[in-house]
């Protein structure tokens, strides 16, 4: 046989551009002394059995990796060579083949083996899969422990996945856009249209390969019913070509009125029998070109799609009457447990949008046909950054489920914070429901504790075309981990991103050290500055999701949150006194969460409401928790900068230069929530901080407190987004805040705290006397569109000589509709 | 006052890109304990006096290294303030301000002083300069300090240039091409106009600056006639203009035809007054418009250009003509020295075109004006690899003369190969030329020796448009250290290897050590394989002077040069048997030199024609000398591979990644030049190597001894250029040239050397067996137009599995007129 591998040749030049692209598959190449025992080890021949364009794939991998990491191109052997070789095949193709090496010739499904074995006297290396794919997967484990260093043995057990199913969802519109994507446009849309460029998604598919997910589902679940459309199908074709090879089979999401809308019929009625043959012959036409289609994702009756509601029908008809479609193909049909009336009552205590997905689907357990998957978000809510586990799972036992994770950081600073999720979802799936025997989350949602046939895992990844797909090289691991996490929950989070760092930045200890520390403390960091104790939630929750805005979550249908007034704080979900969300746990585990003995603080304002007084198990105040966690995460944050700053020279210098990018904006962000959410409390609940730090901000002057010329003060709304809730915009074509400065003499540093939008560029100058000390342009591209804790953010210039005296002055010159806004200055001496 | 400085603040940013552009002038932050020094010594404020462009510059500069390297912005102070400062300016103007610091109000020409003075109880730093152009270079040195991690003083002793000339010339042609540059097209000049943004030569004047160069002419010696075409001056007043800030002085090149062909004269004959008052007139043109015009540099009477000749007149007759235009302004005319006979008749063995220069001006002497300088080349021929010092340095004794160094590298392997040039020219300056006392050449061409009024340093710098100024950022070393020769010829090559590493790279001991020891070999190392005991010259002498040709420099009319034949090898240059050329040094050069026995080895074949089997000094035979010193060059540049390559992280990546890729090819090319020399001499000679290397290259296939499939054989001319004289060529769309391997089953590395031509881009594919291991397309920029050494260029990839059988095959795609042609194959064990 022969192939190309052009692409493999250019990753073995010196230095090259590191754009992340490559993710963990950079194959970079390993030191002398770190490659030698693979060498030695390694055979220098690679046979693979099958001409599938899977095992191809594999064989192809194989090479580029050894290439790669090793600097060796092994010898392609179109048959069993009296050398010693690797052997890559399925188990049934490689036992057929060579049956004197006494292979098993079948293994669990997705299953690999890597082994040894001896033919004529030849040591054999054998990669062994259950299936085509499962040849991949054991080509990229075999690569993995190159890159990682682990030692190559000689009989590895058989590795099989833990769960049934592995797949990512990407909430793509077809014209290109990605709901909560934040990594760029759509790789698979444009215009409507499959991209007519797909190597993108080929490369996907290799990255999800790497991590044994079969499927992807290619289109939002907020569906456009456009895909389905008969003359809309060849595109998903071209997808389903581009993915192929990677052995990731395409899935759909569709609209449930797609009978009516582009069906021509007049319901679309599940338990109409039109309607289900429409769904069958939909279902059929799909398979005629894409007969590897791995199945559908359905979200219905939420958040606006139509659903069954419409005819009083179940979610269980709806979910059946599309499934049994996709039955004959031996496709599955997911159906999101995501349901929700958006309009709740909010002034009804006892509404709880915490209850709806178990009030849904617990009574329809049983109910739903066998391909069928309830896909259910891992809490209760929606992906907070701190919830319970939902419920749910402990309460379906005849109905397959899988668990919801969200790759993409729609509530955890979106691309611009560095938020590492794994130890976030390992909380979760971990965590025992004692549904009877030991029954942690993962073991339900795989199917294990009821024995159900399909069941498993779900991530909403949203990848998108920016070079490092998420729009920030750290959110790869995110990536990563829910792959890694899909095919052995068992995994702990440190081993996790310890494989995750050292294939993607090398295996230098002090990098290695340096990335896995700062990873493994970014959710509870991420944790203390914007949702400490189970607060729900700070962020903008009607708009963006992504600044601070306290009160946005409260006293609107989408839900109840945090519940805060200037007595307490916390959402009452006892079943004693509030809205009863806790009685939907099993006995064991509600009885825990019902006791504020042994509700565990981190929960405490998720189900309780409490004074502000309140001691935590540690015996500080609640109060005195929320102001102390925003400063700890304020300065972990700072820390990571500093740390970051010592790997300079020990990872390459794009990927440098844009982390440590990315740390600097999230460190100046840290203190707009910090200051946000303290502020807000401070003002509800009337007491201090004991540290005196809240609202002491030494060094700062507002903005609109400074001597203005042309600039006018505005209120910022929410008021917490701003300090003092006012800043300063030009309604002119420059204006200035001047301010004189009254400290010692010495080096300082200025931060300026000012706002940039999306929709154009301001400027500003900042002076001592008539020197200009530092001059820069809004031009980063935040999620925000008005004036408030999203757009808010920090201009920094260091080692600036004052004087007594000194008149400091900051002049902005608006464009359009961006006002040169400014919040206020910091005057901080230099650290020596 | 107030200024922006904008471009200042970027560099303050994490990691930019480092393309090269900020040379040694990068300003890059110290470490924090590196800096903490200089934060204690150095004031936090500055004043500068005088309002000249110049010394506003000065403190722009010095604020911007400041803040660069010690991440500090001074305090701009409009007066003496009552803190310690740093004081900037003329030091009349210094004394003028604050007389009661007792500072001197004169300074030698072009001299600064960096002391400390105190005035009311406050210490102050003084950056004081003779003029305003010193006060920068008093800048540039405390910055360079600083950079170089040099202990700064209360009092340094007052600095002062050498010389009085300190000038680079820029070949560049008024359509933008650069004769003998590498470095990308001109940064002055495009489509006959000066470019539309000359920000580069504000920059590069900046560079200039630094080093205390003064002036600059800019455009080619060759000089195209309209440079002074009255409506051509406005383009030559906005270069002066750019310039100007940095205190550096435009010059021209100008045609000594000019009064005929632009000025509508019948004659340019020098001694006609109407010629004399067409250039005092156009010369008070000049001076109009650019006040501060340094200077005229004129090149007549050579390679074709017209000169006083022409009228029976003498060089002193055209170089005063001119002169007397310049002298009312103070303007100084350059008469280069380099004026030879190109058709002389080489069958005669007593013509020498080494003798020229001597015989051309030695006659003259005396006869210039006092603002004439003859501009003399380092050695008699052309920038050769090993010349002597040029005798007429120490000829003159009642002319002004100037040194004129090449710091672009047309002999020194353009931008491809790396050769740090300052230790050849410390070998011309600190030469002896033995002309009453101490008389090393520096000392000839500063005017010292016989007390000329004026002299001193001509650089041909030819940068251009490339980010990095050459097209390889090791050659800024030469500028750099050109710079610094011409303030301080004094200085040793190791201390400015060091200072431009140091500024260049930053001071990491590993980094300086690393790159220090690889500059200061290199030119020893280009001599090994390109020229070793003064042979003359190997190159392609009458083509693109790059790639080796040996026979291309004999039995033309350009000189005679190595002088090989069966024989023995070398040019007769004595006394007693030769051109005489030894009878031009004074007594006791001449008497060293004549004699074999006291001749040093390293000019041996400059100076006299041996046999080859003639043993030098060490007791080798001349012949055996030449073959090893090839294999140790050779090898030499290997190493530096291997050497650099361990400053991975410790540089950044880009710079990294491109120098790595030039030591690459350039570790290639020196195997064409190694195979060629020796074999070239070993045919003529009929010795063999006593080491068994030339002619024996183990694992090599000649590509004509391959099986070929379409592709045919061609010699190729010269023989050398081509492993066995032979190449092969694809006439058609794709050729093949195949191989069986018969050696021991393991790991190899394989070389392709093929040739690569500027006019299209062929592509090759490497086969062992049906397996494609590599693929490349010639795509390399070369100074080559045909199948020659100068387009032999290596594919090189390792790490391939070959056993015993298998069928090696290399595939061509010729295109257009560059048809894929191979040289050889080589295949070599993998270094384990």
């Amino acid at each position: 046989m022969s192939f190309k591998f052009f692409a493999l040749l250019l990753a073995i030049s010196a230095v090259h551009a590191e754009t992340g692209y490559d993710a963990w598959l950079r194959y970079a190449p390993l030191s002398d002394a770190a490659a030698r025992p693979y060498l030695t080890a390694l055979p220098a021949a690679v046979t693979v059995y099958g001409s599938s364009p899977v095992v191809q794939n594999a064989q192809r991998e194989l090479l580029r990796g050894v290439r790669g990491m090793l600097g060796r191109t092994l010898r392609v052997e179109s048959k069993l060579p009296a050398e010693s070789a690797i052997l890559l095949g399925t188990a049934a193709d490689l036992q057929a083949a060579i049956p004197q090496a006494g292979l098993r010739a079948n293994l669990p499904a997705d299953s690999y083996q890597v082994t040894t074995v001896a033919v004529n006297g030849a040591s054999h290396l054998v990669i062994a899969g259950a299936n085509d794919r499962a040849v991949l997967y054991g080509v990229f484990a075999l690569l993995r422990k190159i890159g990682t260093g682990q030692r190559l043995n000689d009989h590895d057990p058989v590795q099989s996945p833990y769960a049934p199913v592995r797949w990512v969802n990407e909430w793509n519109n077809l014209d290109g856009a990605i709901e909560r994507g934040y990594g760029g446009r759509s790789i698979f849309w444009d215009k409507n249209q499959a991209r007519a460029d797909l190597t993108r998604v080929a490369d996907y598919g290799r990255m999800l390969a790497s991590l044994g997910i079969q499927a992807c589902s290619i289109n939002n679940v907020n569906a456009n019913p456009r895909a389905l459309a008969s003359d809309f199908i060849p595109q998903i074709v071209r997808i389903a070509e581009a993915f192929r090879p990677w052995g990731v089979r395409v899935a759909l999401a569709v609209d449930f009125g797609s009978p009516k809308t582009i069906g021509g019929l007049d319901t679309f009625d599940p338990v109409d029998p039109k309607v289900a043959t429409w769904w069958k012959d939909k279902i059929d036409e799909l398979y005629r070109v894409v007969p590897d289609l791995a199945g559908i994702v359905l979200k219905a009756d939420s958040e606006g799609r139509v659903g069954p509601s419409t005819y009083g029908r179940t979610h269980a008809d709806a979910a059946n009457v599309v499934a049994r479609g996709l039955q004959p193909h031996g496709g599955l049909l997911f159906y999101r447990g995501f349901v929700y009336d958006h309009h709740m009552d909010w002034k009804n205590p006892k509404n709880d949008r915490g209850r709806a997905a178990y009030d849904n689907f617990q009574p329809l357990d049983g109910k739903f046909d066998a391909n069928v998957i309830v896909q259910i978000k891992h809490g209760p809510i929606d992906f907070q950054v701190r919830e319970p586990a939902s419920p749910l799972f402990a309460a379906l036992e005849k109905t397959n489920q899988g668990i919801e994770l969200q790759i993409t950081q729609e509530y955890f600073g979106q691309s611009r914070h560095n938020v590492f999720l794994v130890p976030m979802w390992k909380s979760a799936l971990d965590f025992d429901l004692q549904a009877g025997g030991v029954t942690p989350v993962k073991a339900l949602a795989a199917g294990k504790t009821f024995r159900r046939p399909v069941g498993g895992f779900v991530g909403v990844s949203n990848i998108g075309l920016d070079d490092n797909w998420f729009g920030n090289h750290l959110s790869q691991a995110n990536l990563y981990g829910f792959g890694r996490l899909a095919w052995n929950p068992d995994l702990s989070a440190q081993q996790i991103i310890d494989e995750w760092t050292r294939l993607t930045f090398g295996n230098e200890p002090k990098t290695v050290e340096t990335i896995t520390a700062m990873e493994l403390a970014s959710w509870p960091v991420f944790e203390q500055y914007t949702g400490p104790l189970g607060l729900q939630t700070l962020t903008d929750i009607v708009g963006d999701h992504y600044g601070v805005a306290v009160e946005a979550s409260e006293r609107n249908g989408w839900g109840q949150w945090h519940n805060a007034d200037e007595k307490g704080v916390g959402m009452d979900r006892t079943v004693a006194t509030g809205t009863g969300y806790i009685g939907q746990y099993r006995p064991a585990v509600a009885t825990m969460y019902e006791s504020l003995e042994t509700c565990p603080d981190d929960l405490l304002l998720f189900l309780h409401h409490v004074p502000y007084t309140y001691k935590l198990h540690s015996g500080k105040t609640v109060i005195q928790y929320i102001y102390d966690s925003h400063y700890e995460g304020a300065d972990a944050v700072a820390g990571w900068v500093r740390d970051f700053q010592t790997l300079r020279g020990h990872i390459d210098d794009q990927r440098y230069s844009e982390i440590l990018a990315q740390l600097r904006y999230q460190a100046a962000h840290v203190e707009v929530w910090r200051d946000a959410v303290n502020n807000w409390f401070h003002r509800a609940s009337g007491i201090a901080d004991a540290k005196g730090r809240v609202g002491n901000h030494p060094g700062r002057s507002e903005a609109e407190a400074m001597k203005l010329e042309s600039y006018t003060v505005a209120d910022i709304t929410p008021w917490e987004a701003a300090s003092g809730g006012k800043a300063v915009t030009c309604p002119v074509s420059k204006c200035t805040a001047s301010m004189q400065f009254s400290g010692t003499p010495g080096w300082y540093t200025l931060r300026v705290q000012y706002f940039d939008l999306n929709n154009a560029v301001s400027r500003f100058k900042l002076w001592v006397g008539n020197q200009l000390v530092d001059e820069w342009a809004a031009t980063d591209h935040l999620p925000a569109r008005k004036l408030d804790a999203s757009s808010s953010t920090r201009r920094e210039v260091s080692g600036i000589a004052l004087r007594p005296g000194d008149q400091i002055r900051i002049e902005g010159i608006p464009e359009g509709r961006e006002l040169a806004a400014l919040d206020y200055l910091e005057i901080l001496p230099v650290r020596q």
